[in-house]
């Protein structure tokens, strides 16, 4: 025995992801680069502002005491400031520097509030189609993921919540705009399931938060708005990171955000900064800190991303792909013709198109395109998708 | 109910060194920051090198694409080469980029070691004095920190390890230089320790790990050399970090590099690699991994380290204080007078001296000081020591 035999467990059912990764590998070492229309990740192509570029070197030149240094757990002061600044504009609340902790993006993000919150056994709840690491997280913290369909066109159904609600529900994550649908929840919507988990909490005597993972807030087209949570629920959380507005994905910058009406706030926070620290991130990155801090509500070139969700819902459409064109995040979420989207991700990888099958997102017969690529690779792969369509739709 | 219980008493539990923490705060608030010498942290004050400030901007102002992008979660290849590079020196064996992972830092790296091995209710071994962090970092993933006694001058006692062994011991962690001691661990006191643990691994059959935590390795004076630990014991883990060597605490950057020769080592560099991801590191922060890259070998200036260390020494054995004059680290490790640490350490409060006592390191009887300070806060310090020590030793 050498390895954990839960890891090992996990490693074997990671298998499928790394196989297709490797697959997707070889097809672009035998055609060329050029010649694979890889729409599987989710790393922004749009280059970071020059104002970040211009902010990281400013702070390089300046005379900084322990400029690379430790500081507080909870991160610099000044950018905790900053941060809540922008947080009580997106929230319309009033947040200070104590409802923030800077974090490791928002996977540290998420994984710090989970161990903060969780006791054993206790269910996280959260709505398909959903980013799959959620169940890694709980699972980390002693947690169960348990995932809830939603209503068409992927609203949150508040019957399906309320059915599941025990004493065991510890917290719901809310991922809007959503990966991989692009979703944003109304605040109808919103309001629906938070009417089910007041009464739960009531009934059940325990705090049932509300975390929102909010990366793609900025990325959001047609004049879209994300509503604010916090005046809506007052156990919310929003963890967020960088990685998508500024495309920072490999810095691992973000941030905890608290509602200040949350209870046991005091606790609440402390444990969010000790559990920061004893999982070993310690702080965020210093530098980046220093650079977000004087980067609030910027964003990268977002049209871009516009321009080619435009370019491919148009072509999709046209070919009789059926889905939903998405306001936000710069992802597609497409019914997999035939309704196997195993089946039919084998068969555009036969095009040499790589796309995630919705099984991956907890929701079969759809398959997700991440379109975060250069133009060339989405034109390339039109030909792709129509044959493969066509295979399958012999007489749609 | 509200936060984790867990987590509750944990926060009981780790009280004191926040109020010592507040207590600080609040006689630099009174007295002014001149006059209060604090030796209570580890955080170096040597600035980083100039090579590292030039590296970071001709970085940034580098035309590289996806820069500040996702990259694999073990991290960059061309960093993990370069670092393999130095980990070949350093533990005078073949070690290649399969051994590599960029991580958060060393306490990033310990968790993802820790986590890719443990399996419930596992042990952990350390022998005293050592950073109590481990402890939460064994219970993140399940497992229990047992404090090993070590032997005179601080070294490893194998016989007290070898009545430890057990089906449950994982791993050993070895901290050398050791903080808070100073201690560099013989190679002949590492082989006493290692035939113990082949024997109990044999008699086991599992693969007892030795963790070396050695971010001090190159914090090292009078020529001292640390023994590589990887020609001595197969099963055998470096996590590391630039904190102290490069001064870079707050920037979150490190690796894990493992025994090409270790049992299973594909399936354990997989679970390390899984983990980082896992856990919400994801892969350590882009810009870092490119900047160390470069900087493989170096060090801020040390002598500035030695210089503090043997002004204090001097100073401190005039008084009367014993301790061994440490070769590494910034710490000295010093017997409390009159044998009570927590109340030794308060009289050098009320001196306006704040050090750490030892049982903040399962060691009691003696307190830390970190020099990695100001040397005016040295020089200033030394009335305080001096009244304190006479206090206690009237008639010593």
């Amino acid at each position: 025995m050498a390895i954990s035999s839960h890891i090992k467990e996990m490693m074997e059912g990671s298998s499928f992801i790394r196989k297709m990764f490797e697959t997707g590998a070889k097809l672009k070492e035998q055609y060329g680069d050029d010649n694979v229309y890889d729409f599987s990740l989710g790393n922004p192509d749009v280059p970071p502002i020059q104002k970040f570029t211009d902010t990281v070197i400013k702070i390089m030149e300046e005379d900084i005491p322990a400029k690379h240094g430790y500081m507080a757990n909870a991160g610099f002061s000044f950018a905790r400031k900053a941060v809540a600044a922008q947080v009580s504009k997106d929230q319309k609340a009033d947040v200070d520097e104590q409802s923030v902790v800077m974090t490791c993006g928002a996977g540290g993000a998420l994984n710090i509030v989970l161990k903060s919150i969780l006791n054993p056994g206790d269910r996280v709840l959260v709505s398909s189609p959903c980013f799959m690491e959620y169940k890694f997280y709980a699972d980390n913290h002693g947690g169960k993921l348990e995932i809830i369909k939603p209503k068409e066109n992927f609203e949150l159904d508040a019957d399906a919540f309320e059915k599941a609600m025990g004493a065991d529900v510890a917290a719901v994550i809310l991922n809007s705009p959503n990966n991989p649908s692009g979703k944003i929840y109304s605040k109808e919507n919103l309001n629906s399931l938070f009417e089910v988990l007041k009464k739960a909490s009531d009934k059940y005597g325990r705090s049932i938060y509300v975390i929102c993972d909010e990366p793609y807030r900025n990325i959001v087209f047609d004049g879209a708005e994300v509503p604010a949570v916090f005046p809506l629920y007052n156990n919310s959380i929003v963890v967020t990171s960088y990685s998508k507005n500024l495309s920072l994905p490999g810095e691992r910058i973000g941030y905890v955000a608290a509602n200040p009406a949350a209870d046991d706030f005091d606790d609440l926070m402390n444990a969010v900064i000790l559990c920061n620290r004893i999982m070993g991130f310690v702080n965020a990155p210093a530098l980046m800190q220093r650079a977000v801090s004087e980067l609030q509500g910027e964003t990268v070139d977002i049209s871009v991303y516009q321009r080619k969700r435009d370019l491919l819902c148009e072509e999709l459409s046209r070919i009789g792909y059926e889905f939903e064109k998405p306001k936000g995040t710069f992802y597609l979420f497409i019914k997999a013709p035939g309704g196997d989207d195993a089946a039919f991700a084998d068969l555009l990888l036969k095009e040499r198109v790589l796309v995630v099958p919705g099984s991956g997102f907890a929701m079969p017969g759809y398959f997700r395109i991440s379109y975060c690529v250069e133009d060339k690779t989405i034109k390339g792969s039109f030909s792709g998708f129509e044959k493969a369509f066509k295979q399958v739709c012999k007489n749609c």
